[in-house]
C-alpha cells in the first residue's frame, strides 16, 4: 500500500486510460458526487470510465449523471472513492473487486488501507479531496463537475451546519458556485424535499416523545407499526434520530427504533459534557462523543428502564 | 441623503465618538449580529456605543453580547443596521429616532433612504456589509466580532441553504471561522434548537396537511386551538410555512394560519414556474415569486375553495 499525495494521484490517473469508479454501498451525496466529478474530469482528459455502485441509487441524485455517458466499458484499473473499507463496497462488489482496487481517494482517517494506492486527506467530504485532484489534473471545472463537488460538500456537512464544516469547505463551495454549481436546485433536492410518508412518520415519532430528568433527556420511539401506517421506510429517515436532541434544554436525546426482527436499535445524540459513546458502551455499543448507538433484545419498557438508569447516573 | 461607499462609511465612523446603534423590530440574527459586530469594532477604536432594539430580544441571542458592556451612554449620532425603513424601528423608536438617523448600513435594495448617510450593498446579509466596513476600519477581527458576523451570514441564508447564498458569503464565513467564530455553538442555537411546544405545534399542523391536484398542491392549516393545545406561539414558528412545499412533488405549498381576530393569513411557497406573488395578488396580497402571502376574512372552508379555484387555473 502506497500513501500518495494529490500530485502523485493526478500523475497516476494520467497513466492509464480505462477506469471503473466505485462508490460505497448505501450511496450518499458525497460518494456519488465524488465519483461523478472524477468521471467528468477523466472524460475531459479523453479517458474512458464508468461509475458503479453495489446498491441501487436514489433517483433524487439523477442530476449528477444527466449529461454523462456512463455505459459499460472494459477497464484497466479500479478506483474507489469515499470507501473507507472494502466491505463498504457491498458483498458482491467486495468479492468481485475488493482485493484489486488500484486507487482509493478518501477522507475517512479510519481508512483500512485495502487499496494499492491511497490518497487520504482529513477533509469534511471526499468531494473536497476530489476537487483538489481535479484542480491538479489541470482540467476545466465545468458546471457539471462543479455541481458534483458541491453535492458532496453540502451533503456531508448538512449544508454547512455540522461541526465538521471548515473554512476550506466554504472556500471550495464559493469556487464551485462561481464555476456554475446549481446550488439552488441541489439544496432543494437534498435538504428541502421530503416524502409525505416520511413527514407522517416524523409526526407519529414526535408524538411519542417522553421527557425525563427535568427535560434534560428526551426519548422518542419509532415502531414497525408507525412504518406501516405512515408508508415510510428506514431508508428515508436518516436524520430522524437528531430530533430529540433538538428540543430546547435536552442534553441527551434518545431514539429507539423497533427493528423488523423485534430487536431495538438505540441512537443517542448528546451535548457536551455528556458522552454518547460512553453511555452506549454500557450496552455493548459505541460511536462518537456526540452521536452513538447500541442494540437491545428485550421488551421496549425494559429498554427504557435500562437506558434511564444509566442516564440518571450521568446527570 | 448621501449614498456612501464602504470607505466613506469607515471614515465617517471615525469622525464621532458616541453612537446609538439601532436594530429593526422583531430582531433576527442578522440585525443583531450586525449591530454587535459594529459595536465590537467601535469598542476597539476606543469609541462609546450602545445597541438598542424597539422590541425585546430572544434570549437565545445572548451570546452576542456576553462579554460586552452595553450600558446606557450619551450619544452624538444614531446608526441603524439592517433597517430598510424607519417604520421597522418600531413605533416608539421611529417616533424618537426615525428622523434623526445619521447613518444606515443595509443590504435591502428596497431601502427607503430615510437616513442622512446610506451604505447600501446588495449582499445576502447586512453582516456581510458590516464585515467589509470593519475590515476597512482596520481593527482586529476578534472571536466575538467573528461570531457576530457569522450569526448574521448564517441566519439570513438559512445556514447557506437559501438561493441568496453567494460565493462572497461563503468566503466571509471561511474568514470569520478562521478568526474564531464559534460556528458549532451558533449553528446549534440558531438551527438545531426547538421548543417542545413548537415541535408539538408542528406535529398538529403536519397532521392537517391536505393534498390536491395529484399532490402538486399541499395545504396545511394552523388554528388558534393548536396554539393553545401545544403551548406554542406565533413568535416561534417562523419557518413553519415552508413545510408544505417541502413535500416531494408539491409545486405550490400553502399554510393557512388562523389569527387571534378570527381572520386567516395565508403563506404560499412555490417552485418555478408557479408564481406565489401572482396567485396571492388575486386576493390583494403580494410578495416574491417563490414566497408570498394574503389575508382572508371568511370561514376557513371558503378560504380553501377560493384558493383552490385560483391554484387550479395555474396547473
Amino acid at each position: 500500500m502506497n500513501k500518495i499525495s494529490v500530485k502523485e494521484c493526478a500523475s497516476l490517473l494520467k497513466e492509464y486510460d480505462n477506469y471503473l469508479i466505485l462508490t460505497h454501498r448505501n450511496p450518499d451525496g458525497d460518494t456519488l458526487g465524488s465519483a461523478f466529478a472524477l468521471k467528468g474530469a477523466l472524460d475531459l482528459l479523453g479517458k474512458k470510465s464508468m461509475v458503479r455502485c453495489g446498491d441501487s441509487i436514489h433517483p433524487k441524485f439523477s442530476y449528477l449523471w444527466e449529461n454523462i455517458d456512463n455505459s459499460e466499458i472494459t477497464f484497466d484499473k479500479i478506483i474507489a472513492v469515499d470507501v473507507a473499507d472494502k466491505k463498504l463496497l457491498g458483498e458482491e462488489f467486495e468479492a468481485k473487486y475488493g482485493d484489486n482496487v488500484f486507487l482509493c481517494i478518501d477522507h475517512h482517517m479510519t481508512n483500512k488501507e485495502y487499496a494499492q494506492n491511497l490518497l487520504l486527506e482529513d477533509r469534511a467530504a471526499a468531494a473536497a479531496v476530489i476537487y483538489e485532484v481535479i484542480c491538479q489534473l489541470g482540467v476545466e471545472i465545468t458546471p457539471e463537475i462543479a455541481s458534483c463537488v458541491y453535492t458532496g460538500l453540502a451533503t456531508d456537512t448538512g449544508c454547512f451546519m455540522f461541526s465538521n464544516t471548515s473554512p476550506t469547505v466554504h472556500r471550495i463551495a464559493a469556487e464551485v458556485m462561481e464555476k456554475g454549481a446549481d446550488y439552488t436546485l441541489i439544496n432543494r433536492l437534498m435538504f428541502e424535499t421530503r416524502t409525505l410518508s416520511y413527514i407522517r412518520l416524523e409526526q407519529m415519532a414526535v408524538a411519542s416523545i417522553e421527557s425525563h430528568f427535568d427535560g434534560r433527556c428526551a426519548i422518542m420511539t419509532i415502531t414497525q407499526k408507525m412504518f406501516r401506517e405512515s408508508g415510510s421506510n428506514s431508508g428515508e429517515c436518516d436524520g430522524i434520530a437528531s430530533i430529540p436532541r433538538k428540543i430546547e434544554g435536552v442534553k441527551i436525546g434518545v431514539t429507539i427504533r423497533e427493528q423488523e426482527n423485534g430487536r431495538y436499535k438505540v441512537s443517542m445524540r448528546t451535548i457536551e459534557p455528556y458522552d454518547a459513546a460512553k453511555i452506549c458502551a454500557n450496552f455493548g455499543g459505541g460511536g462518537h462523543n456526540a452521536a452513538a448507538g447500541c442494540e437491545f433484545d428485550c421488551p421496549i419498557n425494559e429498554v427504557k428502564v435500562k437506558l434511564l438508569e444509566v442516564i440518571k447516573a450521568e446527570f
